[in-house]
């Protein structure tokens, strides 16, 4: 694609940097941004620049923030003595959505995953078990029960190992999230591990049926 | 989808008004935009910034330009006596592809539409005029030829029928792109119109073999 402007050009180099963006729809997008007035266009990139240059790790549970304390953090209706373990910040974005949750979270970071280099030491793990260690708002009510919330990879599965044999050490009641055959799907669909699994981990039917 | 953070809403916000972005994806590319180092996110907003703010119109051909005329107004090789005439910028880049013109461009920056209230006098049909009155650069080589490369669409049709009753009054050959049936596609995938205008516009086999 030959274009006729070193500034078009560059725009929209920068735009198809963006995962899931080519060339072709970086070039719609920059024809796009071009149509709009210029303050919107300075909203725009004043929104995405103020982000990452603002945006900080909540001291807390290390998930972003614009204050020192995240907003979920700093919510007094929430039961702190449970906290729930992500990788990362989508995590919380998707468990927030489901409204089932009314705990703390930590944000790890990431997976344990030797394959990337990637030990306990580069995530967050610390200051998990620090809070587990000192309350999970550094003081005040003890932590009760910490949740992995981890994906069902083996990077995942290695790391709920590992927490799991650190915060038992600390005393602290440690659970996993469920697996099994998603809601509304057919058996045929599911694989064979997941199948499997739904099957061993089966429970009284009066006791699923609970909400 | 609930986020703790103003700063990360606010560049989701943003983000999902560009075309073909929703909010997942727009959170996806906001997520990725705070993975990357400060200065790379700065290089990418600065990059759409400017697109915004220094790019300009070509004084001669009304494409988008980073200098008073554009780089293929300025290019020596190219025939100013040929002008090739484009709804926007996207037909020039197009074009420019397919390395099958070396003509110049008149960008009209619409078509004529009584729907959307567009009539000539909406475009860039003025500036077209007076190149071909007096020279696509303004003085020199006269326009020998004005291709119009506009939309199959009733608002494509009406924008050439009134440009060639203007040309022509100049005294112009006005030429127009050949609708037909797309290289490599089968009969019967063509529309109805697009199979009877490629039997009306027929040509002698010899010639059609012609590069």
């Amino acid at each position: 694609m030959t274009i006729s402007s070193a500034l078009l050009d560059h725009a929209v180099d920068q735009l198809a940097t963006l995962p899931g963006i080519g060339r072709r729809t970086a070039m719609r997008l920059a024809l796009e941004l071009l149509r709009r007035e210029q303050h919107e266009v300075a909203r725009f990139t004043e929104a995405i620049r103020r982000m990452r240059d603002e945006l900080r790790r909540c001291d807390t549970c290390c998930n972003i923030s614009d204050e020192a304390r995240c907003a979920i953090c700093s919510d007094p209706r929430r039961d702190a003595s449970l906290i729930c373990v992500v990788e990362d910040i989508r995590d919380v974005i998707a468990i927030e959505a489901t409204r089932q949750f009314n705990g703390l979270y930590h944000v790890l970071g990431g997976v344990i995953s030797p394959m990337d280099g990637l030990g306990p030491d580069d995530l967050n793990t610390a200051e998990l078990l620090e809070r587990v260690r000192a309350g999970s708002l550094g003081g005040g009510a003890p932590v009760r029960e910490v949740v992995l919330a981890l994906g069902g990879t083996l990077e995942g599965d290695t790391t709920a190992f590992y927490l799991n044999r650190r915060l038992h050490d600390a005393g602290t009641l440690v659970t996993t999230i469920a697996r099994g055959i998603s809601v509304g799907a057919n058996l045929d669909q599911a694989d064979e591990a997941t199948l499997g699994r739904s099957i061993m981990d089966r429970k009284p039917y009066e006791q699923s049926m609970k909400r």
